[in-house]
């Protein structure tokens, strides 16, 4: 104190400490090696090609970025591995949360992967982004399809529209396939639109219940019980063989009623028990016979170009229905226009008329 | 010979007749006159909301021209109906061909006139177009009816599209209603996509069937049943009674299968020989039970104001679409990406974002 006070005055000043660099020279250098390995196009589709998983993983995330520069990189992969597509069995599982589709999912993987196949499941639920939590996200509930080297898990990419998931989806499809995966399982929850989607972007859709008093079919949307080529009821073990059994019949008289599939395929209804690993092989069994017989009809490959054709329709519409309706003058006038229709002063057909003409 | 040879060189000409004139004033007149015999939106619309039936026809013949100015006279016509149109029961029945439609329609139409309800029955029916016949074309299917001053029938409109149908439909439903027609009768095939259309403008669906062996739900679409708020099995007399009752049976099983409708109806079978005028009443009574459900629930308005949103959003998209792949340059390149995804050169979404921004 003594000292110092004898050089100070009150004008004096300190010189304080110096600012640091914005951007040490070492940070620098490890940030532009760092950059340098991100692996290019090449890299990863020759990674994936050779069945790696690390530059499978790594694409899959290039799909599920916002980033354009991302988006634009992952479209180069995908279109470089579409020759190498295709070569799979897509599997749609859908059932209500609590119908054992993890347990069912690792019991039929693990059957798979024993039998030399190569498993690939992945998840269509947008709810996903909304907080809910995504199917598959967490990964324990598989915990032994996980550690197998011949399962490849991956949890529902979110999006804030269903149609953004289901395109990140079919494109992770390709690269699973290119990576060698021979069979797809893609999970989806059975309340909502989404098993539409799924329903478009598989060789066979498979519907999970459980036997249950009363209404059968409680909680699963309209539509769901026509579109499903097997219906299979889990957790038939012990004190509910006989309640799944007579879920069984009825199931199987209500499938009857419906006109026949274009498939040419009958609809079948089986037991199993996913906890206890019985019925596991038949729903095998059953799959493969669909699939010989479609592919013997060539209805296998027709099928999936109908669907090719259906999602490049699909994602014409919904863009040009989304750029007009986010338009920010059509979203005043059609307010104002169903207020006119509520109070009788127009008619729908004129209404569209005027804001088509806007 | 002669003559004529006297007075002929080989450069002489003949006068020929005269060209007559491009219009005769005479035919002229006659057809200005006409043309002011033509009534007026106004005398049409008085016509109209005080019953009279000529100018309901000649409003309707206005609607389905495809004349621009007649259409619109026909706007002008169904605005001003607006404020009078609303006040009715608005049915659609299908069935596939041989079910017995018009039987039943002749049935409960005059089981209606004799309560003194005044009925107007449409149809929509796209076919009529391809020279394939109109349903409802036959009047004298109706003999009964069509003499009945009470009943209005009127032929399915022709039009190359069934929206264009339905929206002709669906301004003719607003003229009869405004004519004092307090309950509209749609029929339609059950074979098509028509159907869905039908659903979309009426309070109450009613599906016809006949019992017979095998297969009930055969010939009818995938989902009609699922619209159905009540399936009525036609011809049950003499020797079908057995099996009218034995199908009752089944479609309530069947119609149990499905999740609760939105309106809170539990959807009803029943009986009725529409030939022998029985059971019409009570299918009557149970029309009548679901709308004064219906409206003391609020549903029932709600759900017309849904079908006028369903309609405008309907309109809209369909114009969309159709003005993007009417486009010349659209239509070439859309068969070319379909090409390179059929080769596995583009994917669906890559594709799409092609075309879009061409």
């Amino acid at each position: 104190m003594a000292k110092s006070d004898k050089k100070k005055s009150a004008l004096s000043e300190n010189e304080g400490i110096k600012e640091p660099k914005a951007l040490s020279s070492v940070s620098a250098k490890a940030i532009k090696s760092r950059r340098q390995k991100q692996p290019s196009v090449n890299d990863l589709v020759n990674g994936i090609t050779s069945s790696n998983i690390t530059s499978l993983s790594r694409a899959i995330t290039l799909i599920e970025s916002t980033n354009s520069a991302h988006t634009k990189k992952a479209n180069a992969i995908i279109t470089a591995c579409l020759p190498y597509a295709n070569n799979s069995v897509r599997i749609g599982i859908t059932g209500v949360p609590g119908v054992g589709k993890s347990t069912f999912i690792e019991a039929l993987g693990k059957h798979l992967t024993s039998q030399n196949k190569k498993v690939a499941v992945l998840a269509v639920d947008p709810s996903s982004s909304l907080s809910r939590g995504s199917i598959l996200g967490d990964k324990t509930r598989m915990e032994d399809l996980v550690k197998n080297p011949h399962a490849f898990i991956r949890p529902s990419p979110s999006g804030d529209s269903l149609g953004g998931v289901a395109r990140k989806t079919r494109e992770t499809i390709i690269l699973c396939e290119a990576a060698g995966f021979d069979t797809i399982l893609i999970e989806t929850v059975g309340v909502g639109q989404s098993e539409t989607a799924v329903h478009s972007m598989v060789d066979f859709f498979l519907l999970l219940k459980l036997a249950g008093a009363g209404d059968e079919l409680q909680g699963i949307k309209r539509g769901i019980i026509e579109m499903a080529d097997a219906i299979v009821i889990n957790k038939a073990d012990g004190e509910n063989i006989k309640a799944a059994k007579s879920a069984k019949l009825e199931f199987n008289r209500a499938l009857h009623l419906y006109p026949e599939k274009e498939s040419g395929w009958t609809p079948k209804t089986t037991l199993c028990s996913a906890l206890k690993n019985e019925g596991i092989s038949e729903v095998w069994k059953m799959i493969s016979d669909y699939i010989s017989k479609a592919k013997s009809t060539n209805y296998f490959e027709n099928h999936r170009m109908e669907q090719n054709k259906f999602w490049l329709l699909q994602t014409i519409e919904e863009r040009l229905k989304s750029n007009f309706y986010n338009r920010k003058d059509i979203k005043t006038e059609l307010q104002k226009q169903i207020a006119l229709i509520e109070e009788g002063k127009t008619t729908p057909f004129n209404a569209a008329e005027y804001l088509l003409g806007i």
